[in-house]
């Protein structure tokens, strides 16, 4: 009876739409990184200075764009863990929020083309006062339909007060972009600084807040409406949902570049390689390669968040935070993509490409081990039990998590050495990663069982693999 | 302790992994609209004809990839039907499915380009075989370890029958590769034919099946083995995955072509537009609109799907038969806006744009109706209860799906008959259709309420809104 309740006549479960937004929302963060990955390097000039110039203004965009949707994104996942059932009416209002949301990377990008012209912030700012009044035409709205909301709220007495309280805080995002576009008519740079603050000021009020906890040694104190704090811990389902969403396009979007530009022309293959389809072909062999290694650097990035997540029962607002940085840099791998296949064989820019690789791929591997430490720092909520005291688990985790930071130091340090190294077998390498995978496992495995071996030699039966993994399941 | 021994040790609840899959697979099959989009029609060439050269092109990659992926797609449910939970191994080998399937597009369009030379068939012969090995190899490995597959298999004791009969399910489309591509040698079109037979196959025996038991007006009979069937249904949760991946994806590739190409240049602002940003960008409007209506109709035509897939409870594949066909003209949705923005006004290339929109709306919409249709037909098994006996919900279900059918129609007529209609009122049409589906609802209520006055005036005490929806809540 509770899931037909569920879906019955005109309230229907959120889960659904919860994951479109999802899907929506990490595909437009990572979309503007397309602009910074297109841009045309000519083969003559440095691609230090190149690289320097993307810096100022395309990949100031993408981060920019990247960081702002994310915070959207936070603050839609919080509204919607108070409201749990939604209703056609609702689904409408929240596409709306999401066609709004989606039109905010235009308007960075006009800000960064013209950031002396004040219509780009009036418009961003024009997107974010709509989307903060259709969440307060969203909160109104479930407020006077009370079975909408988290059962927690509906029985509780003071449905004013959490009403009043949450408008509060979904107001002030727009305030704050309003007094922002009237400022940009007296004192354009003033009305940049209280956006930037927009974005960043829960990450710092809760920092503060978790340095003055921690400088005074007092435990923090519980907030007295703990229902819609910015510490508040954000759903695990709709951040791994989100973070699906940026790995899954960040690594189609390289096929995409190559159905388009890498399929040779008719009249080309004709006049230039003598109708011979295989030798027009091989001259785009780089790429292939360059495809199924950043394929394969996508693919075991998530696997490792993944693998991560399985162990993590709460994300809490600093390990959301850290996601999104080892997010923007996943994103950032197409630009490593599109940079390591276009320089010739063997030029110093080439080996400037595998390096600027290597960064992108520490650090978003970094950050994934940022987000185990910080866990690992308050176990007893964000874990599972079985991880949080050290053994097997805890151990592969560790390795797993520390491969690709390893390994892209490893690179950077090879490409520094030798002057052979080429993307080629940069390429080769990132594909031989998952091997290192399984070899890792076994590693562990092996450690472990000397380790039994060396301290109580009375548990250490020979076990087959098997055996150990079905008492595993039933343990 | 159940949750719990899912993730435990190195076996994991498979969610996860599918969902991601989802995400991978429907963004891949959609992509290929984007050379179809991105193609170039000069404003002095006649639209019928060019549109009639894409048809045999790229238009045709475009649905045969849809096509082919969909149904690597459900091949992919199907396997993952059978094995529920996974580990690392499982998880990496997935992986490499996944490079795998994401570079079939690839062979397709070298086939589409150049189809008198093997070698595209070479190759996507050369994936489907390596991506047929390496699900047998999925398969072994999870019958060797029978705790990551279905509680009803575990138990069952004739496992390795199972085993051999999703073997040879499997392995059946590798072995028509390996002989397409060796008839590529002697004669290529037929291995063309092998191919098409390889996508259309399961389709077309299972209507052939339905005809027959129609015909002679049997109940069809049980398979003997029902576990891994053409027949057997699609998990209705991983369907609504891939169709909200669709979905997002094509509603978020008009802001991806906004961005790269609609932020005017630095300097032509200041040469052509005497530095007034305000009219560089209003020389841009009817892109916006374009855009809006566009993420209007996309994000209405999910939330038709999202109404309909709430009262379904099972899908056959039929009816994922007829959802592909529903999504393969979502996936056109960006040619359409492609289409109409480019034309110069009220010319007649214009009007045929809006008319190409119309078709391509219409049909997404009809196959809509049709999962609907279908779904009645066999209502026992596929229907919600509630929905099953005409009401309310029923007849608003209807309206609902019909909406869309009816205005592209309505539309297509309109540019027929008044030559002033113009792509700006198409788009602002599209963008108002949102406001019908809540005049519907309200329609819908007024007139439901007028039969109940006429046929039961005893019950016709007029209730608030309010009350009715607790009320379908509790029931």
């Amino acid at each position: 009876r509770s899931t037909q309740s569920n879906t019955h006549g005109s309230t229907q479960s959120s889960q659904r739409l919860l994951a479109y937004s999802d899907a929506l929302i990490s595909i437009i963060a990572t979309v503007m990184i397309l602009p910074v990955a297109h841009t045309k390097i000519g083969e003559d000039e440095e691609l230090k200075e190149s690289v320097q110039v993307l810096l100022t203004t395309k990949i100031g965009v993408y981060l920019m764009t990247f960081l702002i949707v994310t915070v959207a994104w936070a603050a839609h996942v919080r509204l919607f863990q108070v409201i749990v059932r939604i209703d056609d009416c609702l689904a409408l209002l929240n596409l709306a929020c999401m066609m709004l949301i989606t039109f905010l990377p235009y308007t960075f990008s006009l800000m960064a083309t013209f950031p002396e012209n004040h219509l780009g912030i009036l418009l961003f700012c024009g997107c974010v006062m709509v989307i903060g009044l259709i969440q307060a035409l969203v909160v109104v709205y479930a407020f006077s339909r009370p079975f909408l909301l988290k059962e927690q709220i509906q029985t509780s007495e003071d449905l004013k007060v959490y009403k009043h309280h949450i408008l509060q805080v979904i107001l002030k995002v727009p305030v704050m972009c309003f007094l922002a576009s009237i400022f940009s008519f007296i004192f354009l740079q003033l009305s940049y600084v209280l956006l930037a603050m927009v974005i960043f000021l829960p990450y710092i009020s809760q920092f503060l807040k978790w340095c003055r906890s921690k400088a005074t040694g007092e435990e923090e104190t519980p907030d007295p409406e703990p229902l819609y704090q910015a510490s508040e811990p954000l759903s695990k389902e709709r951040l791994e949902a989100f973070s699906d969403g940026v790995y899954a396009i960040v690594a189609t979007l390289l096929i995409l570049d190559i159905c388009e530009d890498n399929v040779p022309d008719r009249e080309t293959v004709k006049t230039v390689y003598n109708g011979s389809l295989v030798s027009a072909l091989s001259d785009y062999g780089p790429e292939y390669l360059a495809y199924f290694g950043s394929f394969v650097t996508v693919g075991l990035l998530w696997f490792v968040h993944h693998s991560l997540f399985l162990h993590v029962t709460k994300t809490t607002r600093f390990m959301g935070l850290l996601n999104a940085f080892s997010l923007a840099f996943v994103g950032g791998l197409p630009l490593a993509y599109q940079l390591t296949h276009e320089f010739p064989r063997n030029s110093n820019n080439e080996l400037e490409a595998i390096q600027v690789s290597c960064v992108i791929i520490f650090f978003a591997g970094i950050n994934q081990l940022g987000i185990w430490v910080v866990a690992l720092y308050s176990e007893q909520e964000t874990l599972h039990r079985y991880v949080r005291y050290a053994g097997r688990d805890h151990i592969f985790m560790l390795a797993k998590l520390a491969l690709y930071p390893c390994v892209a130091l490893g690179t950077f340090f090879l490409t520094c050495i030798l002057s052979q190294f080429s993307a080629s077998i940069f390429h080769l390498m990132e594909i031989t990663v998952p091997l290192a995978f399984l070899v890792l496992r076994l590693l562990v495995r092996v450690a472990l069982a000397g380790l039994r071996l060396i301290f109580c030699p009375e548990r250490a039966i020979p076990r087959t693999v098997l055996e150990e993994e079905q008492d595993a399941l039933v343990a």
